[in-house]
């Protein structure tokens, strides 16, 4: 089954992230058939500077191969350098009603946000359709408040494909198991702009440093501690099987140990999990060759699905 | 300077296309670069077939490398062969506000007229804008109710010039001298959607037919006729000097010749007028393959300056 999921370049990645988005997303590689694109088309949107959105690309890149993404098994490539999408971004633009957009959520609640209102964050769903349709992908990974932009893609697949020929697989949507919401240091949901996340590439001595500013409660050391509620024991579970966690839950209620001691488990358990991707990361890091190497495969790759479809497609539709 | 024009590929071309805007446009070639074609993206909007759309396409080719565009003096490709110009179409999305958008006169009326309001209508100014944007050209040709366009596109090479530097010129729109409304053979505006038009490349028998048909006063033969109003003098007088004005309106008065003798002087006017363009185009249609090398030249030239402009944005803007 193909599944194509995308990857927002927007800095470093965290704790959050990783939970939420990297791994669910490492393991489909391993029993579909996975596209992955970082989408620096989509990320435009948002980006105030040339430079930080080049290195952003490149440090997704860097990261997501570090965590485990595997260019023999998936492919991994820049949206931009597969610029096909935005033709079929155009033409779908003749099967999409204003209506269609001007419903879409994600857009109402941006603009509320305070987000300037421009076309590219209107047009957002289609390019994103455009994105999911041109490589016949069957299933899409999204969480819930993306949903309604798969539904929006196969409204868009099936007026084309009514009007000129079944040339568009209608994909599914795919929800993940719903992670529990991952706290950052202050107890909030962990988001990069709450200034409350915990990065997965610090440095041991940051990262600990980082880990002791999580808010705990004040029960002085000595006395038996509440791993309910307890942030640092809701982030180290992220790490653990149940056996594990009843350990901990244990070491929380003995009062031998204060919270000094879970921030040093905390860290290591960061440290730990993230060892060989780190050791990855350095790797790529010194040879951004590879990296680049990496893409172009994959830019060629999915460029060459991209070109037949879009012959089928200019065919179907009577561009010359 | 550079001047660039766009054709819409909609069929049969008549004799208000021609004075209207096929004349005037040869003529620009003569004093200017002139970049110069046919808008296949833009006509997908409203086109319902692919065979349509695509014989259009070459229709437009052949009229208008019959009319005189001379593929020496003048870049002439069709759009979708030069598919970079999508690719700034969506960077410009981004410097392009909602409000600009729903501003547009030409989208309120349309959808006003009963055309569907789909994303690709609303959205047409963005893409025009990237059309003038991407070959840096200096004056457009535009009709009064295309000004707000040229306007359109210079808010959004001026915000984009001012977060990105100075990469795009800003195109300034040129009125081109009103030419006196053309009337159809029912008196309205010539117009193919009014059904009362007269086309320009028609054998020689159907078009004094067509000619027959335009609506005359009914004054007998042997009275003197009013050339004043009269649809038949109107149109003769697109293809007459003032003296041989002169000379068809004494016509007009002697009362020695009826309607039926200014039609077929009409048809003769027309006839020719478009001699040397019928044996062009008979020459092109069957040598087809020129034609076609015509436009790869043109897309080749086009497609390189567009490459190159696409670098430098590429690189402003932080795509990969």
């Amino acid at each position: 089954m193909r599944v194509l999921t995308g990857i927002q370049a927007s800095g470093k990645l965290h704790i959050g992230n990783y939970f939420g988005a990297m791994k669910p997303m490492i393991e489909l590689q391993e029993e579909h058939e996975l596209f992955t694109f970082i989408a620096n088309y989509h990320s435009l949107t948002s980006s105030k500077d040339a430079e930080m959105l080049r290195q952003y690309t490149l440090d997704a890149a860097v990261d997501y191969l570090a965590i485990g993404i595997d260019p023999k098994k998936t492919t991994f490539w820049v949206q931009s350098q597969v610029p096909q999408v935005l033709e079929l971004y155009w033409i779908l633009s003749k099967f999409t009603p204003m209506g269609l957009l001007e419903r879409a959520h994600s857009y109402k609640d941006k603009v509320a946000k305070g987000i300037p209102a421009s076309h590219a964050l209107f047009s957002y769903p289609v390019l994103m359709a455009a994105d999911i349709l041109l490589f016949d992908t069957q299933k899409v990974p999204v969480g819930k408040d993306q949903i309604q932009h798969v539904e929006m893609t196969r409204d868009i697949a099936i007026k084309f494909n009514n009007e000129y020929g079944e040339l568009f697989v209608l994909p599914e949507h795919m929800v993940q198991d719903e992670v529990a919401t991952i706290p950052g240091i202050d107890g909030q949901k962990m988001s990069k702009s709450y200034g409350n996340a915990i990065e997965i590439f610090m440095d041991e001595k940051p990262l600990q440093k980082r880990c002791n500013k999580i808010v705990s409660s004040s029960t002085p050391l000595g006395e038996p501690l509440e791993w309910e509620g307890c942030h640092i024991y809701n982030l180290a579970a992220l790490f653990l099987d149940e056996e594990a966690k009843k350990e901990l839950q244990a070491r929380y209620k003995s009062g031998k140990e204060g919270y000094g001691h879970f921030k040093k488990y905390l860290k290591e358990l960061i440290w730990e999990e993230l060892a060989e991707a780190r050791e990855r990361r350095e790797y790529y890091l010194n040879h951004m060759d590879e990296v680049h190497d990496i893409l172009a495969m994959g830019a060629k790759k999915a460029g060459d699905i991209a070109t037949e479809k879009m012959e089928k497609v200019r065919e179907a539709i009577g561009l010359l």
